[in-house]
């Protein structure tokens, strides 16, 4: 046998970089507004902000922390932090600030690249250890991330990695105890996923991918890695504004875009809505698409992928992939088929969904059990959190929190949430969290929240309240006052006064309250 | 972290197989003339091969042999045998008894599966303890490979894989000694090339796969695996007929097919040849396609890529990708730089050019050295050969024995080969092979083999041959001569006689010989 890296090289999504940046130094990697970079020039970039950081004394598996919309800082980011041998924190930038405090600390950052814009929401770790790097995000001189980077040299460090399991990134994700926990993704996984994500997409050289979705989430799914794994382009934005995503759509050549239904809606529903002359090929996650909005993406040329997953398993881990046999279905039947979660993308192990003994449920499309997944495309783990990636991984699966049913073809579809979550927009909001700001208003005696459906958000907070006998609060006085604690997505959109159903015991009976609200509905979730 | 396994699964092309039988039963896999499999009925045959092994004994990593043309078997058994936890031999059926003796001896396999019509290559082994079971290719009962696998249970067997890093299958490959040596593949490295090759093809669940290269050839450069990831349909066939080929392309919906430059030729300069009504991507491999050929190609809608690799690379490892810089470039020039070998393809390190101490030429087009390869995609080893894997990856990197230029752009474009090998449609013949075979002639004193160029094949054998003072021998004896010993494909195609060019110690310098064969070509391989 040869000796050992002879014929292992860790797989590591860096690598995608320097690949693409030696064969295609000239073709555009990064469009943004009237900039654009080469592959030469993005990775000079990316070289200059790695070795910026061992200059300032970058140790193995330091974090990295950037709060920053969808530009080319945070593109690069996901290149230069692992090259640089640290590990990527890219922080939710809808959070509010000591949400955004706690991510800092627990992770235990060393610096934070933050986004002007976003600044006030860190002003408290200003003079602390933490080392700051604005980004003025003018792309020049006098912007001081440029300037960070521009001290640099241009050519490569040498790499740290020993081991591609060792990890790349953590992703911060509200858990159902409300405090958010570092959701550990590995070399392996990252490198893993990017070629998988390519292949589900069917990305090629000629591929131009629209940052819709936000790279915050699951390093944007691995796609800054798999875009660059086959050479093609990324065009970055700071806020999918539909009126913006229409322009690229039609000007900028995009050939594949990401986002929850909710963005996918504003955008069939946008003035400057139209039929495109190119296919192009959109994932929508999050919550399943509904027939309507399959019927618009279809009608403009935009082909829809159907993807479910979480932030444990770096984003998409199925699709809901098209059987020829369905060509013969009624247009409803067809949306309620490609409505389902589907099975395991190419590089991940088959999902299943079983029952509190870890048995598979029956195949019959109406036995509820629990979505578990194992394999290449699941977290390593909780970030310094042993117990609770225990807990997730009990039985030897990762528990989803995701209750569905397993079809006879073998396709998974979620019916119900076994986690206290409400899915917004895309955004995962823990309602304990959410119960947590509302019990903290002095006329609050307890309250439950749930999720209630919603046409543009899929789902969105209600709370039930029950107040201090005496004491008085209004709808508006109880939003307002969340909104001083969390952010302004997770608070309620609707508040009800009154009892909250209860056992015998007295625990809440929040099912009841879920059930009510979701009255008529084959499902429990959206 | 969790524990190992919940977030690692050994990459195992099988589970393609797994995943894409779950997923597409009623999908078909498989076509073969009238006959054809769906991924139900594949796997189905993949486990009743795979139980039956282990029935009769199979232990981890035992060898199992086939001797077969590209039929529904062979596809079967790239399944088969690493599910069982065996290793497959694909054997190359163009070789001679002796030398397929060497090959089964050298393995130590425990099965030989043999097509009826090949049966006389291996008559010495019947009664041995070597297990032969025939196939008569009718897919019906009565044939003894059918009836083989009919009589163990369609229920997958338990994988024994623990380690990616296992050994999948053996190459083997004719070397510079003459003597074949036995490339180990990884299943890491097959389940990573396989996503590379579908990668670098744009394969997808669409695509029609034509077995027009020989399986035995690095496992069919993986792509029976690839095909599968991507849940495809392969299309198998006893001999790539260009008649044969052509009819498939018109009626059969081919996608893609790979094949040496001979293969092309054949194809493009046959009867039935026509511009097809829709793209047909086409690796070609072996040798740069020319100007004529690839004209050609592209006029018929087929759209060639450029791909080389060696045994050792698990087939293609470098694509010549197309850079638009190259739009503006007359068609000559266009044609010289597709004939360059290219780059690295995206799931294998960046390849080097280097001169005897390992350091990186100019990359100025024009300073010869040799092609090195690491990463992956390059073997683990020789089979029980730990000199010739030392000595192959001497320096830290795979020595591929080719040698070439390095352009300023990064694309690697091969000249010469220092190894004493020739490419002949795209096999690989060992001229100190054919050396022996006509050195055992009676009235030869010495002799060398160089390659000529050959329209048709690229590279052929010549032998210069000096006599014995007083013996008589004409060209046709010599070349009757070999052909009862090696494979007639490795046979001289010319034979002079004369004295041989020496140094002053005595040594023949080979290249001389060669230098006056090629004179006025720009390179000295084919």
């Amino acid at each position: 046998m040869a000796h050992d890296n002879t014929f292992h090289s860790p797989l590591n999504p860096v690598n995608f970089l320097r690949r693409s940046a030696f064969i295609h130094p000239e073709k555009i990697a990064v469009q943004y507004g009237e900039r654009h970079y080469t592959y030469r020039e993005l990775e000079e970039r990316v070289n200059r902000l790695s070795r910026r950081l061992r200059q300032e004394g970058l140790k193995r598996h330091d974090r990295v922390a950037f709060l920053c919309p969808n530009t080319p800082p945070l593109l690069e980011a996901h290149f230069a932090v692992p090259a640089a041998g640290g590990i990527l924190v890219a922080i939710n930038t809808r959070l509010n600030a000591g949400e955004i405090a706690h991510i800092l600390l627990h992770s235990g950052a060393r610096w934070l690249f933050v986004d002007e814009e976003l600044i006030p929401l860190v002003e408290s770790f200003e003079g602390t250890r933490l080392r700051m790097v604005r980004i003025a995000d003018t792309g020049g001189p006098g912007d001081p991330y440029e300037d960070f980077i521009a001290a640099a040299p241009a050519d490569p460090v040498e790499s740290w990695l020993v081991d591609e399991e060792e990890t790349i990134s953590l992703n911060y994700t509200s858990g159902t105890t409300g405090q958010p926990k570092g959701v550990m993704y590995t070399y392996r996984g990252a490198y893993i996923n990017a070629l998988g994500q390519a292949m589900e997409t069917g990305m090629c050289g000629d591929s131009v991918y629209m940052w819709s979705l936000p790279m915050f989430h699951c390093n944007g799914w691995c796609f800054p890695w798999a875009v660059v794994a086959v050479s093609g382009t990324q065009v970055c934005l700071r806020r999918p504004d539909p009126a913006v995503l229409w322009s690229l759509l039609k000007n900028s050549g995009v050939t594949h875009y990401c986002g929850s239904p909710t963005v996918q809606i504003m955008l069939m529903n946008h003035a400057q809505a139209c039929t495109l002359d190119r296919p192009v090929t959109v994932c929508v996650a999050g919550a399943p698409p509904s027939p309507t909005l399959l019927g618009q993406l279809k009608a403009r040329n935009f082909k829809p992928i159907h993807v479910y997953g979480l932030t444990e398993t770096y984003g998409p881990t199925t699709s809901c992939v098209w059987r020829s046999e369905w060509d013969a279905q009624s247009a409803e039947a067809q949306a309620r088929l490609l409505a389902r979660q589907g099975q395991a993308q190419v590089t991940a192990d088959l999902v299943r969904i079983v029952d509190d003994e870890m048995n598979d449920v029956p195949r019959d499309g109406a036995t509820m059990g629990e979505v578990v997944m194992r394999g290449n495309i699941v977290m390593k783990g909780y970030y310094e959190d042993p117990d609770a990636t225990a807990h997730a991984f009990r039985g030897g699966w990762f528990h989803s929190g995701d209750l569905g049913v397993w079809h006879p073809d073998g396709d998974i579809e979620l019916r119900d949430r076994k986690k206290d979550i409400i899915i917004s927009g895309g955004e995962n909001i823990s309602t304990i969290e959410v119960e947590q700001a509302v019990a903290k208003h002095p006329a609050v005696l307890e309250c439950a929240v749930v999720a209630i459906p919603d046409e543009k958000w899929g789902e969105r907070p209600k709370a039930f309240v029950t107040l201090i006998p005496g004491q008085q609060a209004t709808e508006q006085e109880v939003i307002a006052f969340c909104r001083e604690q969390i952010a302004h997505y997770k608070c309620p959109a609707a508040v009800e006064f009154g009892d909250l159903p209860k056992t015998s015991t007295g625990k809440v009976q929040k099912f009841l309250l879920r059930q009510k609200e979701w009255a008529g509905k084959e499902k429990r979730i959206n």
